[in-house]
């Protein structure tokens, strides 16, 4: 950590931060420069809180030198995390995993048409909320331990795994007995309870980023994660808030490689809630490909025009269809390769 | 809801919005204009999704006429909410009321000697987190209950009310027990989980703004209290995201008079994590009076070089004293007054 | 237009309203609605200001129903632009056009070897700023008309076309003599004299998005260009302003699809200043030819750590020879081709 | 400037960081740490282009020590700069200085009569664009010379002072001619080849900040002015563009502050373009003056519900009175006075 002091500061401010900067019980360092002095901490690891260094008089400015995460850092390990789920699969080698489905579980009826028609298209993976995030407490707020019910049923049909959302440390564990990766949403990305209790689960973790988190505060919420204790976590972009109303959110899909050079864990992208609007999910799609994800989730509906929720941005299973046909051509010219459903013959 | 058919939409795409319309269960009236078409759908209660409109062929756009927040709304009710708290004190009124205190509770001491500090300077309600949300795991995290039970001996010792986060719906209750305003921050503003069990409480709320939340979005987050029961709700501006690193947020004061034309509940503002440095943060207390907010919330800390979080953006008692003197000038050219703790005489 | 009335209009209000619109020589047409009057606004021929109508009383919103811009939309003309270049290229059609070159013309050794190097691996323009905007008045200003000289060496000598920046009206001229595309920068989105200047030339004019342009902006910037006479218009996302530092910009890649659907323009992306970081380019860049980019602008340098510029986003020759193998790749996935240089042979 | 080396930075990548720092001619001062190795810069005078040094292998961050700008920076001139205008006024001492008037020059009648009423409600500068930068090709562009030569009637009328933008290098002149400060409006906040023509005149500039820029920039655009030798630069936050559309910009006041530590030139405010309506144009110019804001900026119309431009923002006369009537009691609180017109006794 460096420790910028403003021109006019005097020796004695100066001082000052030399002195508290011990009695954090770190070591001081100060640079006098051509403008202006510097004082190095050093001994930093990682839990220096810069505030009260920069409000002491005469401090310009605190410049963190180091990452304020450690586990899901690169620099603590240098190999890709590879998140194993049940059977064959994995997420973070050279395989890309699609998972697709509804916004949300509507009906038993309705979760296993589309877990069929996905799985027909190439997914590996069923989504569908059944406890859905809503900004209006009028909305249609998903069907609660129902949902998990009918997610199960249509498992059982499919062989598809499941991918779906709890909404609080109550619910984790309801979710963690039907899900083979408990979804957190960006709404909660910073729930710390949440993720504490996540954390302590032994269940493969989707972290989506939140509407208006820097990847370093992705990191972070990724290290709670860690540092209870659970490594199998994936991350996922899914579009930041935007000035443009042209577009739900700006699918920042720049991350991918961002966090691919910062951290071991895999990093999926979903082009459905990073962009909004249906004709935009297929072009983006194959763009997060090309970029590196390793791995997509697409809202699919078997009838997107009488979803109950976010049918504006679901594909119709033909359009799904398309679209797995692209990535996998894509995939392939970087060297990878879209993952197939068991007995899958292509 | 206004629905626009792009130029180039067919008589049967009318024709399928116009029936997916009725079957929702609303009337739709088609509007030929010279450059295109436009459906209204007429009944809207406020529950329509659009999502399922915006999705089907032929469709360009789907405008909200009507807001899609309704008990929050000044439309719903005209006259100001007045939140009542124990003793003399509301919000909402004329008064303008000043909650202060340090970031975190730290110790015993620390926190009666704040809540001295401020009630000298003339604060009525004392801040300070016993559950502290951090953006890393390592971060001091609060004392917990521990924290509660310094609170409640420091209002013992001062007289002052409490105002204290809550992180998650297990902690409302022993917030509750403590607190004479339950707060729920930034990063909780869209913890469904969390307003639902807040919103069955009877204690006054003290909803902050998310860091990328439209005020549409913050007041239906409001909404999800007074759904529960709860009207006893005051909004805070506390900064929200933006591009430029010279603040850690933009204050964004305009929040207040939006609020006050849109809703009847009363906001205050936060300077403090509004600007997140100290010298900024006696100017824009005063901007947020002139703008006309109904309270303001101020980060004091007896010896901000030792605080354990938040310091450099802490004022001293001092700086505190200072601020609560401008602002009762500036309260009063606008017609309001500062409130003034219970037996003050200025 | 709509224009849409509060719930507590009264009928004097929606009467001022109608009388408004009729002086403003339109038909009005009010709309009584279960929670409130709208008032539409028929015969809008795209001209219509609507602050006049927004500070009316009693009115709450405006809602604009057609687009404010026409000849550069998608409902003007429903056909792709091709933009025609010189010899046997052009943009806008099936091919993928990529222009690369360093971020400025330095020598003119630099310059011609830059040329070879970008031309040996596949890129059929050049780019090289002789007029540099720079954010600060000390930073390195291009060499002028001196590095226009250089640069039309470069194309006698490779036979590569010429995209170079104009900065001001006056310097529309020079760059015309010598560009085969004339740029126009981000920062001077909205400088309407140079955009006037530029639409007045004959020339492939390369438009790139303002760093906090929404779409509808780009458009209209767009929209003075063809006023002017001019349709030989390629439009360029280059990254647009986020919050987050861990890149210069966020590289809004949805632009791309959003153009195509709105306009009958080309467009193309710039990876190097929408990532700003040399190992996000050819990631980038594959999605951007993914995601249905016309072309791309990439910055390559023969000895990027000794450019005077931009070094840390700038390609070596051999990773932008990389990079070209991956998008000729990806671009056949999608039915396109990358463009050749002529006489190629691959 | 320190560069921060990655953890697996190799000792030859420090060595080819030192050389190619003593390469550009500064002297380089590695500094080994615990977790990784930092590099000092020394003899930095400001020039040094970062982007070179951030692409040399190893090297994770570039962080800038020192400010970019130099003569705009209050550690090179500690006391403020007061720009003087001809007659009593001045701006950037203990007077707070309001420009009042229409968005454009409509007709001579309408500017004489706007000029009457903000002077008899106490403004001393009289604002009204003859140039109007304009988003769409379509809109109103302002009357040009014509408008100019009405502005200089409404100033031998009034006895205001007048305030009006130049578009371009070749408006500069004509508007010197007239004006008493040269407007740059946001837009061409970066357009560098105004800059320096306006930075050859003699006349006090208003350098309107950038809808994305930050104050950073915003400062190295003054920069320009002062490097070509005009110091009488006034600053002005106008608003920065948000995801909210409950306003149309975000009015960020907390630049006031910000630019007031940073730098020693005064700062305007100009609520009308910073919220964009009405309504929140009082409240926020009271915010503005309370925080400090050297000036004001305020759209008033004699009838807004006519104007060809901005007419939702503009107040009328009435309420602009009522505005000056509050501005003056809040500028009072702070040891402030509100500048008044020539033999106004009030």
């Amino acid at each position: 950590m460096l420790i910028v002091m403003s021109h006019a500061a005097t020796k004695a401010d100066v001082e000052g931060v030399v002195k508290t900067i011990e009695e954090m019980g770190y070591q001081a360092r100060p640079m006098p420069g051509k403008q202006r002095t510097a004082v190095g901490l050093v001994g930093n690891d990682g839990k220096v809180d810069a505030s009260r260094l920069l409000g002491l008089d005469g401090v310009l400015e605190v410049i963190h030198v180091s990452q304020p995460y450690k586990q899901v850092s690169r620099e603590w390990k240098s190999e890709n995390t590879i998140v194993r789920l049940p059977g064959w699969l994995s997420i973070g080698g050279d395989e890309v995993v699609v998972m697709a489905g509804p916004c949300a579980v509507e009906t038993e009826a309705q979760i296993i048409e589309s877990a069929r028609a996905v799985r027909d298209a190439g997914a590996v993976i069923l989504r569908g909320g059944a406890f859905k995030p809503r900004t209006s407490p009028y909305s249609f707020q998903g069907l609660g331990k129902k949902g998990l019910a009918f997610l199960k049923k249509a498992k059982e049909e499919t062989g598809l795994l499941i991918v779906t959302e709890a909404l609080d440390p109550e619910g984790v564990d309801a979710v963690a007995e039907v899900a083979d990766i408990i979804q957190l949403g960006a709404r909660n990305m910073q729930n710390f309870s949440l993720l504490k209790a996540a954390g302590r689960t032994r269940k493969p973790i989707l972290l989506k980023r939140g509407i208006a988190a820097t990847i370093t505060e992705l990191l972070l919420s990724a290290e709670y994660l860690l540092a209870e204790g659970n490594d199998q976590v994936i991350l996922c972009e899914r579009g930041i808030r935007g000035f443009d109303p042209a577009t739900r959110n700006v699918f920042d899909l720049t991350a991918v490689p961002v966090v691919h050079r910062l951290s071991h864990l895999p990093i999926i992208a979903d082009p459905s809630h990073g962009t909004g609007l249906r004709d935009k999910v297929t072009p983006m799609a194959r763009a997060a490909v090309a970029a590196g994800a390793d791995g997509l989730m697409i809202e699919v509906h078997p009838r997107p025009d009488k979803a109950l929720s976010d049918g504006a941005q679901s594909l119709t299973p033909d359009q799904f269809g398309e679209l797995m046909r692209q990535c996998r051509a894509i995939a392939e010219v970087i060297g990878r390769r879209v993952a197939e459903p068991a007995g899958a013959a292509r």
